[in-house]
């Protein structure tokens, strides 16, 4: 691994670019620093995040990854970048109660799970400035993907039009980021299913309208 | 200030005890230092926080920090459990909403306020194990205390004796923590009330019943 993917020393650079072929070598190095990035901050956390680290593991020279990443911070924002890249939708269950469900039960799994790597990104966001920009990236992304819910939902009848799906989603979810990120309380199976009750119940009793656009 | 409460230095310790009156120096000292640092991580935040800067702004002797809060992470869970030692309880509006508005409008406007020290405790827990408990038993004894919210609604007969009053205040508080402290959106003056609305429709259509106890 190491020959195929090993940048040449510092003074080389200049001389042999190593990106030379973008489509395939920079997208495998890229993939292998990535990967060695989440697998360090799973076993060690931020605080035993470093560059040398993420490149002794990726198998990547580290004068490569000092000048595609810059710093740890780099490295993490383009982790959350890269977790932005997939074709992650919410599933479709036919009803706004079981796609809230749905949801929260991904979220309760991604953030229970030892080493949980959006845990660890949450809590890297706080220190560094590159991670908080690309989480907050992420986090609009997600939300954004996931207002198709409240699309369906008004489709469906279940909602009225004038829904304000960002605020409806945020009250479903929060509960589940609020107790196992901030509070650390223990996981609850239940937890998923009652947030999604709550907010499908204000939702039917007009929490989340808002004024027509006229 | 310094002379007042500057430990001796490290050898003279087992010959004069510092805290030879609890009550008085002691306090004073634990007072200084604690406002000290609410002031270094206000100013320069976790990573700026140190026993000597400390000791420093609260002219108090190194030693005498380092003996009695051993490190950064002691400071820090000292900080937390002293913010539960007030006589804070939430404000008694007359109504259901209005309470869990009110108890939102604090909340907003501690997490907000630049610097808020809330929002550096809560960053700080992800880095020390002792400051994520202390960070823990404040959550819970302010949820504790809020719970008279609910109580006095039950008595006003706006909610069912048999309410889950955790699940329904996390479910009025999350909505803020999630969006000012994960998301980090901007403020958004509505959102106290929003959340606290929603909360109170989702109650009234049985949201946050639980079985009766036989």
């Amino acid at each position: 691994m190491t020959d195929a993917t090993g940048g040449p020393p510092e003074p080389a650079r200049t001389a042999t670019p190593p990106d030379r072929r973008p489509g395939g070598r920079t997208a495998r190095v890229r993939t292998q620093v990535l990967e060695a990035v989440r697998a360090e901050l799973g076993e060690h956390g931020y605080e035993g995040l470093t560059m040398e680290g993420v490149a002794a593991r990726a198998g990547v020279h580290r004068t490569t990854v000092y000048r595609r990443w810059e710093d740890v911070g780099g490295l993490l924002a383009d982790v959350l970048d890269a977790a932005g890249e997939d074709d992650w939708e919410p599933a479709d269950t036919g009803s706004l109660r079981g796609d809230l469900t749905a949801l929260n039960d991904e979220i309760q799994e991604s953030l229970v799970v030892r080493p949980s790597i959006p845990q660890a990104l949450m809590a890297a966001s706080f220190r560094s400035a590159r991670a908080a920009d690309a989480q907050q990236r992420l986090w609009e992304d997600r939300y954004a993907r996931c207002e198709v819910i409240v699309e369906r939902a008004v489709e469906r009848g279940e909602l009225p039009s004038h829904t304000d799906a960002r605020r409806l989603l945020i009250a479903s979810t929060a509960p589940l980021y609020h107790q196992l990120v901030l509070l650390r309380t223990a996981p609850d199976p239940r937890m998923s299913a009652q947030a999604a009750t709550t907010t499908t119940l204000a939702a039917a009793a007009g929490a989340f309208d808002r004024p027509a656009a006229v």
